[in-house]
């Protein structure tokens, strides 16, 4: 491997590691746990659950892979900042299991493909004139901050579960 | 900038971007605000940065940079898991203040001298043997997985001060 692609490769493989961590978790809740707080009056299990398909999911165009699957679940319901009054009825840990899957397959799917030089490139919600003053602002800078987005929200989740 | 030069320096800016929000989370903390816990019966704020400090101090031997400049942080009345029983007298905000500037300045100053083939590198603690057998067990993938150790760390600190 060149140095490119070792750098490229590590990176996408702890975007791996971090999205099997998550699957674990998540994949293995109850309907009964989904609606635990992290803590008092703090986000349910559901919503960062439901967050992180969502944000999962807007990476698909983010990153030129694909359309959205799921982009109704963009909806307040689901979520806007999580509030019990809001979210009355929750979607069954069945249809999130389902939802999670299939967007982080198409995503790993696209991933996978991705050479150095795909990765050095652009994404698709910075212009080319902003893009030529930053080029820091590529598909890596988009990986690495949603693999630091799963370990944020899967630290606050375990919280809930211990 | 070369493919492998924007690789290296976008996961490089990204450490910085997340070090930084810790810096500002955790440098305003005041000693009545480090003892708070995170939730009921979990981690305290003081436990959390203490353990980033000593965590990113053994960074520096890990990727080559230097020396250990606080080994006596891994004491177990510091950094085994919290507990209040044993956590019975806290280091002032001021300390762990200074200990965070100092271990992070010296681990931003080295980092920002590695050159692309040193981020492919491998770090001290994987033989030469399992290194050839695995080329991304390197120092990129070393500095991106403590960089989502903040992000995990600093998702369950907010949590405590909101």
């Amino acid at each position: 491997m060149s140095i490119e692609q070792t750098l490229a490769a590590t990176a996408l493989a702890f975007w791996k590691i971090e999205l099997e961590r998550a699957d674990k978790f998540f994949s293995a809740l109850t309907d009964e746990q989904l609606p635990l707080e992290i803590a008092p009056g703090r986000n349910r299990l559901v919503y960062l659950w439901g967050h992180l398909i969502a944000v999962h999911d807007r990476m698909l165009p983010l990153l030129g892979i694909g359309e959205r699957v799921y982009p109704y679940l963009d909806a307040p319901s689901l979520l806007e900042a999580d509030r019990s009054e809001k979210l009355t009825t929750l979607p069954p840990a069945a249809d999130l299991k389902r939802w999670w899957d299939e967007v982080n397959s198409r995503l790993t799917a696209g991933l996978s493909n991705f050479t150095p030089a795909d990765w050095a490139a652009k994404h698709t919600a910075v212009s080319d004139e902003a893009f030529a003053a930053n080029p820091l602002r590529n598909r890596l800078a988009v990986l690495l901050s949603r693999t630091a987005h799963i370990s944020s929200h899967l630290g606050q989740a375990v919280i809930a579960a211990k």
